[in-house]
Order: structure tokens, then sequence, then C-alpha cells
């Protein structure tokens, strides 16, 4: 008979500075390990609405392209409505829309099965205070 | 023995205006409770190319500022090589991609484990006809 | 008794052309029937940093605006940071991130639960050489 299913979650804080990205792929292997799961959905979802999640390479250099393309798709120091609620980070939740704040890790063989240069980052768009990101691990 | 896996499928039609959003969470709370499904992962995906669905904030200012950003970075207007079929909604399917259709929204406790800020919003695009969503819930 | 979850991966390799679209959704109801799961979630995920996965129409004029608003949004030709490792992509990088480099695809009823004009497509962003897109359905 198939196994029956299993669902392991972990919460993860951090506080990070503005524009500033956290690595978590070994974190997650980490929580993989942890959770006993071999075959399955891995979700890692920002639990803010100022931060995202992202896969994509591990390069410095490529790191400043992205900060610097976020920034001009989605400028701060622009005079935004949600800046009436006394707020100033209207251009972190277009940041977040953009990147988005969450992605599915497969998970084969007890491994995370992604490319050789695939990475999974947390990305923070305001900072300066803690924030939980979501790892939610789903399978048999 | 754990528990056997559960789906549960809805279907939610609605007709809204263009560039309309509409505030979903309530109602995924209660379908959530119609599955009975307490760990999993709970899919909303607009079944439209010219719709988005995505978690941000609740509140108008905001919204507005999405409005005018979506329109800044994928404008109607423009002629489109898609228009010759007859449409005339190209930008419509170009935020539909900036925004995407779909977001997975994880199910702990019984609840959806959202943020304190997290709120799940459908997007119509385009708009005066009526447009389906699919929320499906997978898990134990 | 409810059914226990199964897993069912496959993974393709294609070689595509820079800026080549690959209808993908005939390829994923045959993965799908031989994985013989009726409910669940497929997940179509890109393996790599300069390609990207998404659901919208199949129509031709539409992807020719779709290529020039990718384009515009994250241009070629710009001198990148990431270029000083020697790669000339930073715009596929970008690209992948604006796109995103997964789906997930309901299945219900053995059929993938898409709306009627909701395809499937990979986007090669970099190209000329073989790359790999995953394929993962989990459900009963």
């Amino acid at each position: 008979m198939l196994p029956p299913v299993k669902a392991h979650t972990e919460y993860f804080t951090y506080r990070l500075k503005k524009r500033e990205l956290l690595h978590m792929t070994p974190t997650l292997e980490e929580e993989l390990a942890r959770s006993g799961i071999e075959e399955g959905f891995m979700l890692v979802s920002a639990m803010h609405v100022t931060a995202g999640v992202f896969v994509n390479a591990d390069e410095s250099g490529l790191h400043s392209d992205i900060w610097k393309w976020l920034e001009g798709l989605a400028p701060s120091g622009v005079d935004y409505k949600h800046h009436r609620t006394g707020e100033d980070n209207g251009d972190a939740h277009l940041k977040s829309l953009l990147i988005h704040h969450e992605v599915i890790v497969p998970i084969t063989k007890r491994r995370l099965d992604l490319g050789t240069w695939q990475r999974v980052f947390y990305a923070e768009f305001d900072g300066e205070r803690s924030k939980r990101v979501l790892v939610k691990v789903m399978g048999t």
C-alpha cells in the first residue's frame, strides 16, 4: 500500500536590513531532513506584504542587478497614496508583488529537486523589524 | 496511522468591472471550513488569461497605487499585435503575467496560515463578463 | 477509506532558441495520464535561472507582445554587473524573475483543470543549450 501523506510546518524569524537578501537553501535542506518527507512539495512563503521569496542564482553581481532593477520598476521616493496611512513603504509592497511572496520547491527522493544553479532567497524590501517565513512540506 | 489525503474543489463565478479588486479571504475561510481539511495547501487560481490573484494588504490607498503601477508597466492604449484578432485587451494579458494568476495558501490547524496583513485578492484586468476562480484544497 | 497519496515526477529536456516559447499543455496532459492521478496538483517548474513557465493564451500576436514587453522591462544590451562573471545573460535572469519559473496546475477528475483559454508555456530567455523542465504531480 502507498504511504499516507505527512505535513510538516516551521516558521523562521529574521530581522534583516532594508534591501537585504537571505540565502535560505541550506536552511530548507535541514528542514526537509527534519520532516522525513521523501516525495512532495515544499512551500516557502513570506508572511509579510513587503517581502518576497524567489529562486535564482547565488551571484553577488546579479543580486546588485536585481536590486537596481526592482528599484527601477517599483521605485521608492514616490508619493504613493498608501503613505497617507503614515507608512512610507509603498515601493516595498509593489516590489513584493513583482517578485512574489512564495515559491514551491519540489521534493524528490528526500532532496530539494532544484536545478544546478537554482537557489532560494528571501528578499526584504522594508526591513528593520522581525519578520517570519513559513516553510511547509507536504508529501510522503 | 497517518490520515489519507483529501482533495476539495470549488469554483466561484464573479462578474466584475474592469480594474476591480475582490477581497477573497473570507470566502476562502468558509471554503476551508467546508473542506474539513486541517493541514495542506489551498490553490487559488483565476481560470482566465486576463485576471490575477495575489496576496497583499487590504488598504484602499495601496490598491490605487497598485492599479496605477500596473497601468504604468503594462499600459492600455497600445497598439498590441494581439488586437489584430479583434480583441482590445492586450494590456490585461500582460497585467495577468505581471501579477500572476494564482497563489498557494498554506493550511495549518484548520486555518489559512497567513501573516497579520496578508489578504488574498482576485484582480480583474478586463471585466464585464462572468469569470471563474478555482479554489482547490489538498491535505489531511 | 480515502486513497493514499501518490507522487509522479518526470523531467523533460529541451534545446530551444533564445526567446522561444514552447507550448507544453499537450505534454502535460500525456504525463498526467501516465501518472494515474485523479485529484491533486501538478507543478511545472523550469530547472534553470534564465527560463520561465507561465499560463496564458496560445495566440501568436500576443506572444510577440509578451516578448516585446519583457524586453522593455528587463532589457538586454545593458552593462549588468552579472556580466563581470563572463556571462552576457543578465536580462534573462531578470526576465525569469518577472515571468517566474513555475506554475501549479490543478488536477480534477483526471484532467488539467484549466480555463478555456489557459495554456502552459515554457519560455527560454537564454537558449542554445539543453535545459530541463520538471513536472511533478502529487495527489490521489
